[in-house]
């Protein structure tokens, strides 16, 4: 279908179960769903180049708009054409609205009705972000999807709590379409912490307003990760089915099996690129922990069927090691190249399995919602970045 | 020419004035010079992958032994196949002898007949670098070409300190070529520091012995860049003709442009990466200072006739110095690239004009040493990298 702002669309080509595979378009091209996005919170996918997080499969990435607007500053970013020119990312953006990172991450922060009132982290500079100011801010960027500013509780915050946030969450909603920048769509954000009621009540709130799609925020901020799971398949289906869908900031492979089975299409984590440059390699057999001992003599690379420059390269584990232990950067970039070489494995993965389950279930009529290829798909990927 | 070890040979094909092209051959293929060494200290370029290396033109990297064999030793490389299976660079290799590290680098070290007893700046173990241990430690390594374990007087170092370098050196070099690893090219190391007939009478006494090259050692220790600039034209007239030249350590453009003159076929120097990484970038018209405020806004990229992947690529200097400031590992590498790139177009264009004017001297014999192309060489290097 359309989405409400010109140039974009969002089409589920075939389902099974919840699990939709999907093609978002916007005005920096076409892109299948599921899909990861990852994450360059200062206009830079850490340590890699545009061309090698393209490579990964990646054909939308995300922005921090907190950090971009502190550095090196939005109306900068605007003068040399936009992040897109900027960073030399020709593909697909998204930013963030600021808000998570203006209440987690800068000093002698307060929240008020009009926005959140902070000193930057970086100068102690005041600043103020309103949902008039994130929008503009996020329309200087100009990344091809902008989020609403919202109010996101922690993870088990009382029902009272997280009743307010989700009643302000819809103001700004309200405040944020006004203030778009026209042609930047822009995604409502779902609250409702572990309130399965409250989420699927801002659900349907949200989704009468003309939002180009929907996220769900407020999750992976403290929960037990089962409550996670257990809420995405009762909340997803409170969620139009014909606009994209975005869970915030999650998470591991694990989570995004569990997402893509619920309904999710879009993902965006630091995981797979933190870990990475703390030493932690993900594979669909565990983690390897480079800096451990019994890598020292491993002449074995990563992951023997990755197609990653570290593996396809033939690094081994004790070249990668000796990199970690010597401080070197280059295993930085390999390492991540790696995690993110996974991730874009697992949604392709995903994808193939809902695509194939809907070809085999039209063609046969006896069986109707068949999962078989996206069971084996969750087989496959049982173990993946657990503990290794 | 064959050099004395086989597999190895090396050839002047055109020669002007002093400078030389030729060609080296190694078990790891063959190679133009004059060329440049791109630093591999720890076994990386820093921040560079092998591919990225090779695409400045490099066929050639240094490796430097006294790191590698304090981490992760050179038994273990030996055992992963040595250093080209380890770091997967596929072309030729060299490696110092560890000498020189061990002696600025190393703690509680003292240097006598038998080499240099030191403890390692890692972990305080006590190790001892004789000419042998040095030959056995790379032929573990196993780069296609080890150096000889010499003695490096300061730059400036009174007379009979320098003379006995020299002397001790020449001792060291005989039990060098008795030590080394068959199948491995050695080369010899001429010291004698700012003293021309030093350093002349050294090398001719190395040129006597059955080195594969001869390098010279014990420059930019120290001394006026002036010193070394007026000596080495004087210098090299005393190495043997048929065999490489090796400028150790050395160094900024101008000095490979002075080098390439005075009849140098390789260097190697780790100011192209240091600088990098320190965010200058070199250009033919000067040092570009990344983080400087007059880059903020400065949509050019670092030199427009770059081929690098920072400037092929298109980031301009508005964005890299954002990435500096923001400590982005992406900016390090995009700098680094583009730095070597520099070097390998430098000894590109030299070695080209060193060609045109041989060429040209063949075909007029009115004219038997013109040096018209080396000439507009050196005026368009004329700058590089000089304070901008």
């Amino acid at each position: 279908m359309k989405m409400p702002t010109p140039g974009f669309g969002f089409a589920v080509e075939a389902s099974v179960g919840l699990a939709r595979a999907g093609t978002l378009t916007t005005p920096h091209g076409s892109l299948p769903t599921p899909t990861f996005m990852p994450v360059g919170t200062q206009g830079s996918v850490k340590t890699l180049m545009p061309s090698e997080v393209a490579a990964t499969g990646a054909r939308i990435v995300l922005g921090n708009t907190y950090h971009l607007w502190l550095r090196p500053g939005a109306e900068l970013i605007d003068s040399i054409g936009g992040l897109h020119a900027f960073a030399r990312w020709p593909h697909a953006m998204l930013t963030d609205s600021g808000g998570y990172q203006a209440f987690s991450l800068a000093e002698r922060r307060k929240l008020t009705e009009d926005g959140f009132t902070f000193q930057s982290h970086l100068d102690g500079a005041k600043k103020h972000l309103s949902p008039e100011e994130a929008m503009r801010v996020q329309g200087l960027i100009g990344a091809d999807i902008a989020m609403q500013l919202d109010v996101c509780p922690p993870g088990l915050a009382p029902r009272p709590e997280v009743i307010a946030a989700c009643e302000r969450t819809t103001r700004w909603a309200r405040r944020c379409l006004e203030a778009r920048k026209p042609g930047q769509a822009v995604f409502g954000i779902v609250q409702g912490g572990s309130h399965v009621d409250l989420r699927t009540a801002h659900a349907s709130e949200l989704s009468a307003m003309m939002f180009d799609g929907l996220a769900l925020g407020g999750y992976s901020v403290g929960e037990p990760v089962e409550v996670m799971h257990a809420s995405l398949p009762l909340v997803t289906q409170s969620l139009d089915r014909d606009r994209p869908r975005y869970l915030m900031g999650v998470g591991t492979p694990k989570d995004l099996v569990v997402g893509i089975r619920s309904g999710i299409d879009m993902f965006d984590c630091v995981l797979p690129t933190r870990n990475a440059r703390n030493g932690q390699a993900l594979t669909r057999t565990g983690r390897i922990v480079i800096k451990h001992t019994r890598y020292k003599e491993d002449r074995e690379v990563l992951d023997p069927e990755c197609g990653c420059p570290a593996c396809a390269g033939g690094f081994s584990r004790a070249y990668l090691r000796h990199l970690f232990i010597a401080k070197e950067i280059l295993v930085l970039r390999l390492i991540s190249a790696h995690n993110l070489h996974l991730y874009g494995q697992l949604v392709r993965e995903a994808r193939e399995a809902i695509l194939r389950d809907a070809a085999d279930n039209a063609q046969d009529a006896t069986q109707k919602n068949s999962m078989r290829a996206f069971a084996a798909f969750e087989a496959r990927w049982r173990v993946a970045g657990a503990s290794g």
